[in-house]
């Protein structure tokens, strides 16, 4: 199951099922804060009806911010957030050309009125993603703002500042 | 008006008013092959509702091609591939990241299943797309085939071998 | 044999007998959907003159549409669109410099009068032209019309909403 | 005076005087929402105290989101980021180098642990990331939500079908 | 005239009429060593059978060296090189996507077996391409290749050491 | 122990431990030059403070360069250099947007006032750091000048003419 | 005269004499720091003998830091690099071709072996270039170090906290 | 033994032993034309008197062509053009950023006044470095244009049309 137990808070999206190794990245950071999600295959172009259900329905259905991944012309956080006003946050797969290049122009360069928040391409954006969710819901969830300082704290204090010997 | 008497058989959306200027040379294009068309503004982003309304009833308002123009993470083409299975044919306006880089990658770099025709990035590419679009519509009319071999004719003739003196 | 039994309707050309693993995957969506088509290498720079006679004869042998595949300074699409007025889809094919970008460039910047319609680096583009190719022939044939739209349904029915586990 | 009447809530940052008329969109766009802000010129590098500051005590200061704008080696989003565990929304500014590319790659290419969320290069992308901040205090503040909805719906009212005349 | 008097022994071939400014910087080249050149516009894609014709009788006509000038998807001097095989000088135009990255990688990144010598993007390339063009001939000239010992002294004595006041 | 015995003159930081590979081959030509160094894991992003307080202290520490490594958004020699006036030298890690470029231009691209002074993208770039470090303290050190003379004379000795054998 | 009268301890050469007011703003940093420089047009290209002279002339001539600024195939700060083993400071002078890029890359690419310290493309880069020579020269000069600190101390204290008005 | 017996007409010239592979690639062709040639690893920044003297000298030796390879920040070709005023030819050197992408651009952008000519990254460009070398020694030796063509004749005939099976 892709869900955990609790009401989920959190939708990701990704437009292959090839993207999933990467969005389990984002998936587990939400489990270790405890929130919940819900986690599709929705492809904007394969499956449009299934996007726009997703995204029309996302704030009726609870959701407060939705992850969107995928790559190429990676369409799927501007049709998310095309359909509704809670945060998109859009997460640019690894390609070939460039070097996923072109997944990352099409998340981020949108036009004047409809913004998607882009993170770095792969796994640091995934996690990234996460982490930001974390931190919108933590803008009005003091216990949750007080969880990712101390995450912080935690990640900050793994660091050892001794490099592994060559 | 943006449309000619005769039946639209193509199509011309484009993402933005300030598209306009360089889908117009499109639309001359088709004007000088008598092919009837509608132009509109429709953006995937902001007027999603009347994209997926202009994609998804174009096969029953009788259209046989769709020519998209959009800049930046251009999605109009792919949204329009999404929803109709005649043949879109993608036009990437210029911009300011890598020379328009941006949009021609959020357009020729459709996924598997759905695709998008591309052409160059600017005006070059709009007046390709509408010859593109009528040697489809060539395809099944002979007429029309030998108007565009003539257009053809008529192009190398104008081109004088003898460059302007220096 | 590369031709089916058919009547072929689509030339698929392509630069280099390397390119042969990529444009089988167009080869067999065209057999998916019954429709004739002929497959050869044909090389814009070393075997020119194969490369005229197969465009310059291409309607007079009843083709339809023209798919064409090739790396690098990818010549081959433009070449095909220089010699005949029906369709030309072209396929870039991957490279180590910036991941194909030449040849992505080298296919779709072509100037104002000869179009070329682009298709995605590599595998998802070889898929998506004869896909277009398709949608171009199925423009004039209502059964192949409901065939492709049929294939779509399909398609978007295939993929999964839940994510492979993790 | 660059803060308007009510509590601040979000902080604008920039990296560079010149980058005033581009921030300035993103101020409009608050003001729009009645959403309190402050706007400083705070440099990464030149100086950094001041940098350190505004993001060490953005927090305890009651902004809930910051807007951090730079151009070239665009640290400042990533600073901010590294000092605070609240929103950062980074917009990059156009350059000369590849269009703004390396403002985009030096704000989006975050490390995994220090999320900054990035938006387009330039106008489109401060105008987006206010919209942002908007979405983000939204989450908690229904009215606000709302005039989100009223806001865009009167976005895409205003965009007419119908493109300029040639 | 585009022409001097002396019988033609390079070739200067430029795609579209709007290169002829450009072009006209390696012609004069060529007049300060008094090689006669012929001058022609010559599209690979709008006239092709003027460009192979200018090609494949090219060594008849007693050509030496052409030098072949296009943007864009920069085909011409790929279809010189398919049809002789007398050395091929490629010089790209300046363009739009990526300053001339389109022309430069149509240009030079010719597949194995068919060479074209490129050039500099723009005016740079145009001058470098004549004077190479000489250097060509020079290697069977002890007279010219002395010429060019001389034009390259000159070329460095011009060189002020001092540079201009601020 | 990542210290020799001597007192450090050269500081070596680097944004993760992933990247000490490439690093050790930096602190292999120091040693071979017997010049002290101290190499310490420091991520501007996630050890924000430890970052602060090695670039702050780095001159009272007795430090006279720092060579500063990291990947992706690469702001810790820009962090480095905003903190002390003695020389910082970046290495860009390799990467997988685009082979490395954005970590190239997140450190070159300093806007004026805040140098700092960049080597190769990965392994050459950290070889070379490292020699440039030992360039700077060789200014006023006549032994070590000569040192770095005899170093360069050994390596372009051992530089064979003779290419290995097909 | 472009030299001042104490005696040159910084070499600025450029590749042409078109390179100059970008240069002049590198000679007038070291003009406030009081440092005697010499300046000369110099292209690794046209002129390499006068190129070897000064390179290979700098250390007995006094010289402590060569500034070598040059655009496209930047070869000027590579050549000195390989003639001397003082540091050397590379400039990329912008250009069309992805803005400067080429010129970057060429400078910065070294191999191993070889250094080349670079900066930002154009005037960001030739006053950081000039700032970096002098703290170099600092590194052995307490009182110019303390220069250096101070005029850093006078660059934070200019930067306004406030934005200029919209 | 790197050279053939017969005299050597053209020099190939390498910037590191790790370019060979690559580069017997271009002397087993001029072998097939029985051209003789030398063959030297010689770096423009390791060994630039070794660099110096190959091309001060290459005239005089009876050379009539350089071919020079080399990567990242190629300067091997335009320190040989800036030394004799035979034809030159480049060879970029594959490499992680940008696949290349640096080689070439350090070896086109070649400034007015000192032209290299550039051919594709990596083994193709090698062997049409030969191939045009070949094209150079062959305008002034008839036999030699003919052993020319009938090469090409022969490569064309070896294409077949028939694509490998599935």
């Amino acid at each position: 199951m892709n869900e955990n137990q609790t009401k989920p808070l959190v939708g990701i999206v990704m437009g292959s099922a090839s993207d999933a190794p990467t969005m389990h990245k984002a998936a587990q950071v939400l489990e270790e804060f405890g929130i919940g999600y819900e986690m599709k295959v929705c492809s904007a172009h394969r499956t449009p009806q299934r996007a726009h259900e997703f995204g029309a329905g996302a704030q009726e259905r609870g959701l407060k911010v939705i992850i969107a991944a995928a790559g190429m012309a990676a369409h799927l956080a501007g049709v998310m957030a095309s359909l509704t006003t809670i945060p998109i946050l859009g997460v640019p797969m690894d390609g070939k050309v460039m070097g996923g290049l072109d997944a990352l122009l099409s998340t981020v360069q949108m036009p004047k009125g409809i913004p998607v928040a882009t993170f770095a391409v792969g796994n640091h954006g995934a996690v990234n993603a996460a982490l930001f969710a974390v931190s919108i819901l933590a803008s009005s969830d003091p216990q949750l703002a007080q969880k990712l300082v101390d995450y912080r704290k935690a990640q900050t204090a793994m660091i050892d500042e001794n490099p592994p010997a060559a």
